[in-house]
């Protein structure tokens, strides 16, 4: 078994001979462009891990690894249309290098090729991977659309945000890895169990993301700390400080929402005193735990040795304990 | 054998049962709409017919049949948000009636939902169909790209055009009347076969749609006669006019696109004289006989009775005869 680094140096070597050096070049640039601006390749990296572990070759795994990383990329770059960013991982989004037409059709075009890698494996095998992948595709699209009509809502409920996160995040990281035991063969029931392994571990890392968005270190921390504060977001923390806290939390919050006439700063510690007074951070912290543990506790019925078995609850643990 | 109006209708109730009533509305209710604004339905009527000139049974054909009018409709979705359309069929674009966002979204579910279409097929005729599909979605994408880059590009050359109009158009049909030949278990010979009838009339149909545009009947050519004109389109008129025309055409035409002080009528009129002189109409005209003619040829090698050949041939003239 390898390494994480190792998974994700030889996925990268891989990616780097996918260049796709075809006509027309404004299709095709944006394509070698946003798959080469980094990342920590993890879906990718699950797909090919979820192969050893089951047995399988990691050289198998690598088109169904592609496909993914080519996937979420796809998605990338329709969500930042979407969401009007101007950087992606401190680089202009492809709609703005380009524009948005650009960015349309290079994501539909990747959206394709993700189906394409799939044409590497036998009939049984491609139309398993497909058909995960056409269930996934579409959950992902349902999770952003709960997304976008979250922004406009103000009744939204925590399960019905749970659901969306699942959606959005979750089942993609599930699917990266059933990809893996698909190549490897392993049982049907084995696929589902690391299905959802990866996909109450996505849930988890989602959650913890709410939670590091507001409380994590501003040093360590990748994005803005307070930034799901000042741009409104109904996260975890939020939604569960409307459910848990007394009235005047609730209407705390509101005021602290539309107040403006204080500084950012105080906006962010006023609603981060409220997530922890009304019991929302330590919900949250909670929640994170849970699903982590669910995630863990699935291990045990894996019909895998004892040491395949404590090398994925590292991989969680790698994943959940960036405690920054 | 089904006349095509039988086939129309029958793949039209299929299609009626079709309602995606799933959750997020904001997501499904855009595929049901743009779905439902009518159209001709040729490609799905296509695959239905192939399937059954192949002795297959035209129900085993709805799922392929619904799928490429799926991606159609997808293709139309993102198309007109990349030329800012605000009218299909008469009625509102889908971003115009919801937004950019929506537009984007929802096209891609419906991409996704025409790949899964496919999950009704057994593996092996599953993985023919999705892989005919992605090289046939791939190359509209770049058909859809180059269509893109020659409007801002002034060396455009006629087998340049003749590749935008075969990837953008022509090889959806051929795809969609191998799907229902792939569906009937047709020897590859015949698939490739009928595959090549579809494409080369796709180009006829396309190159006459060029001819229609300045040359049609305004009160029957479902366009406004001229638009390609005034858009300044490069189509195969304008190109060969360039090509065959003396010095003086080409000045000429320079002249009158740049001409901001004539009327739209003036304008259309002036490019159409010139598109006269050149010898560009006649061009245009043998164009689309030479390609109506490659598809008519091409039935003399098809494995099928010559009934058979003669209801494909009628559908290329049904298709290719509205003089508008």
């Amino acid at each position: 078994m390898q390494n994480i680094e190792a998974y994700q140096k030889s996925f990268i070597t891989y990616l780097e001979d996918f260049a796709v050096e075809k006509e027309p070049k404004n299709l095709y640039e944006p394509i070698n462009y946003i798959l080469r601006l980094g990342g920590k390749r993890l879906r990718p990296v699950l797909t090919l891990m979820a192969c050893e572990i089951f047995g399988g070759d990691v050289k198998d795994a690598m088109n169904a690894a592609l496909s993914v990383e080519v996937f979420h990329n796809f998605s990338l770059i329709h969500d930042d249309i979407m969401d009007d960013a101007p950087l992606r991982r401190g680089k202009k989004t492809v709609h703005e290098k380009w524009d948005l037409n650009t960015g349309i059709l290079s994501g539909d075009a990747m959206l394709i090729l993700a189906y394409q890698l799939f044409e590497n494996y036998e009939s049984a095998m491609f139309q398993s991977l497909a058909q995960l992948f056409s269930k996934t595709a579409l959950e992902v699209c349902e999770g952003q659309q709960y997304d976008i009509d979250f922004e406009t809502r103000n009744d939204v409920t925590v399960p019905e945000y749970l659901r969306m996160i699942e959606y959005k995040t979750a089942v993609l990281v599930g699917a990266s890895m059933k990809m893996g035991a698909i190549v490897a063969k392993a049982s049907s029931e084995d696929q589902e169990l690391i299905y959802d392994f990866g996909r109450y571990l996505g849930i988890a890392f989602q959650l913890q993301d709410d939670y590091l968005d507001a409380f994590g270190n501003p040093e360590t921390f990748g994005k803005q700390v307070g930034g799901d504060i000042l741009e409104h977001k109904k996260t975890y923390l939020y939604l569960k400080t409307l459910e848990l806290g007394v009235e005047k939390d609730r209407s705390n919050m509101v005021a602290l929402m539309s107040n403006r006439s204080i500084s950012d700063g105080e906006k962010i510690n006023g609603v981060k005193a409220l997530f922890d007074s009304s019991g929302a951070s330590r919900a949250t912290q909670d929640a994170v735990e849970i699903y982590t543990n669910k995630a863990f506790h699935i291990l045990e019925s894996l019909n895998i040795s004892n040491e395949k078995k404590q090398m994925l609850r590292s991989f969680g643990e790698y994943l959940m304990n960036r405690r920054v």
